[in-house]
Parts: C-alpha cells; sequence; structure tokens
C-alpha cells in the first residue's frame, strides 16, 4: 500500500498535469482522459485520487491558491520585521501580477474557472470567491494600519479602497495577459496604483 | 433576392443567437450547430452568412462591442453640452459594470473572448484588444481636461491613471459577475474610484 507522502505527491502532479492542459487548452479541455495523457497515467488512477470531474478540477484551482500563498508567504517574511502597510500591499500584487510565465499561467488557469463560474460547468460562482475576499480583507487590514482608520467612515473607505485595489490588480492581470505591449509598464502602474490609492 | 437590410437583419439575429449561446453555455459551445438551433434556422443559411467559425466568433464580439457603443453614445450625449470630464468618466464607467440583465450578459460574452484569447481558440489576443485601448484614450483625454494637463509628466500621470480606471472596472465587472453580494455597493465603489483617482 502506498504511502500518505507518495498519494499526496501523486495528487499534486495530476493537478499539476491539469494545470497545464488548462492553461494550454481552457477549462473545457481538462477531463479524466486528457489529464491522465498529460500525467502519462492511467484515467482510472485520475479518478481513484479525484472521483468525480468537480472535486478534481476544485483540488487543482485550490493547489493553484495554495501556490500563490506559499508565495505571498515567502515575499512577506523577506520584508522583515514590522513592514510598512505600503510595502505589504505592493508584496501582495506584484506576486500577482502575471509578469513570469508560473505567474502567467496560473492567473490563465484562475481566469479559466472564472469564466467557467459564469456558465453552465462543473464550477460555481462560490468556488471563486474564496481567494479575491480574503485578498481584499487582508488590504483593508493594511490600509487601516496605514491610516490610522478608526472612525467607522475610515473603516469603510478602507474597505471599498482594498475592493479597488484588488480590482485593479485583476483588471491589469487580464491587460498584461492579452496585451505584451503591457508588462513594461507593470511596476510604474503598480507604483502609481499605489500612490493613489494607499 | 433579400434586400441589403434583411442581410443585416439576419446577421444580427445569428450574432445575436449566438451571444445567447455564449453567456449560457461559453465560448466553447457556440458552432454554427448550436446557433443555428437557437436562431430556429438552418446550419447552411448560418454558415452563408458567416463562412468560417472564426468569422461568425469575430461578428459576434463585434455585435457587443458596438451595442456597448451605442449606448454610451446615448449616455453622453445625455450629459448635454461640455460635460464635466467626472461625469464622462462616471458615465463610462456605470455602462461598462454589469448592473442589470443585458449588460451582464455582454460582459459574460466579453469575457469569454477574454479567456479564449488565452488558450487556443479561433481567437486571438489582439482581436479583443480595441475595445479597452479605446477606452483608456478617450478616458486619458477626460483625465488631461480634467486636470488641465500639459507637461509631458502630466500627461503621463493621465495615461497611467486612465489604465488603472479601465482596469479597476474590469475587475469590478469580474467581482460582480460572480459575487450577487457586490451589487449593492457598485455605485459607492464607482463614487470612490471617481474620487481618488480623477
Amino acid at each position: 500500500m502506498p504511502r500518505l507522502a507518495d498519494h499526496d505527491q501523486r495528487r499534486a502532479q495530476i493537478t499539476e498535469s491539469a494545470r497545464q492542459v488548462i492553461a494550454h487548452d481552457g477549462l473545457g479541455a481538462a477531463t479524466f482522459q486528457s489529464v491522465a495523457a498529460e500525467a502519462g497515467i492511467s484515467v482510472r488512477l485520475v479518478q481513484y485520487y479525484f472521483g468525480t470531474k468537480r472535486k478534481f478540477l476544485l483540488a487543482t484551482h485550490q493547489a493553484v491558491v495554495a501556490d500563490a500563498g506559499t508565495r505571498f508567504t515567502r515575499r512577506l517574511g523577506a520584508l522583515g520585521k514590522d513592514p510598512a502597510p505600503r510595502d505589504v500591499i505592493r508584496a501582495i500584487l506584484a506576486e500577482l501580477l502575471p509578469v513570469d510565465a508560473a505567474r502567467r499561467q496560473d492567473a490563465v488557469v484562475l481566469n479559466a474557472f472564472h469564466t467557467a463560474a459564469l456558465t453552465a460547468s462543473d464550477i460555481e460562482t462560490e468556488d471563486t470567491l474564496g481567494a479575491p475576499r480574503f485578498l481584499v480583507t487582508t488590504i483593508a487590514e493594511q490600509l487601516r494600519l496605514a491610516r490610522a482608520a478608526a472612525t467607522p467612515a475610515a473603516r469603510r473607505a478602507a474597505d471599498l479602497d482594498a475592493e479597488l485595489i484588488v480590482a485593479s490588480a485583476a483588471g491589469l492581470t487580464q491587460t498584461l495577459l492579452v496585451d505584451a505591449s503591457a508588462g513594461g509598464r507593470a511596476d510604474e502602474l503598480l507604483d502609481r496604483l499605489l500612490d493613489r490609492m494607499v
């Protein structure tokens, strides 16, 4: 009987293959068959590990979100003790934007889940809301710190600004994915966004 | 032989059906067959009017963009003579956000094209860039007016801010499409965005 670690490794191998299939051909192309072929294993093994298509897709989504979480934690750790709120927010946004091949793949996959949630598919809108809501909460907290926001109005303003900052990052991600000319402006846009919103 | 107006009407009927298929089941579901069935006409007639799948998809995309353009023009016309730049920008953004069923359908269809452009499909990234670039240019112009931006630095700042405003609207559109709780905040978020960016 395989050890637990082998199970985890096998699941990671399968979701990694699913990410590649989705990034290349879209969520509609991610089937037990195509992913088994990409991973070089049998269809039955994929089914054994995930059971239903929905479970298998949600595990793939979760793997992308978990990787992003690991990157955030590493980058925030590199900021040292008591980092400035603006630096924390910048680190989070810089980690989100698709400025290299790995982040680009993640962004394409997350976008595919967003799109699938909007139409008849195995994915529901609620499945995709956890990560963006977490980002809004985290950034709102940093804005309150930066502004020493104590009144209800100031706290409300921080919530709205956090939502706008996350929306801007999501929109810039869309632009960077389709418009190669925008890559050179990514840092400048990020700094400008922080100048206006933090 | 049918008159030109009949041709236009027939093409509009077909792209309207394509929009409904895409909004409901995604771009992958939009085939000559499914759209002919939705329109209640023969597959051959769809082929006759559009020739290739790519031409037919691009005509559908164009129909959505043209409708949005008509709505913009109407709303901008309602602002009267010499409208304030902030009001022009607000009108444009309010018209973009999916706050009713028709705009929601348009946003889902445009999102489907964006997603298809990112993966192997009949749609290329360049196909989807015209409308957002036009929006950035239009809003940058209004920002320059509002700020009487004359120096190269001020003009550059207006360009960046316009790109961030359009990105925010695109990100808010994503949120509004998946998160029903966000609808009640749409106006407040829009005003806050204008307060910070214009």
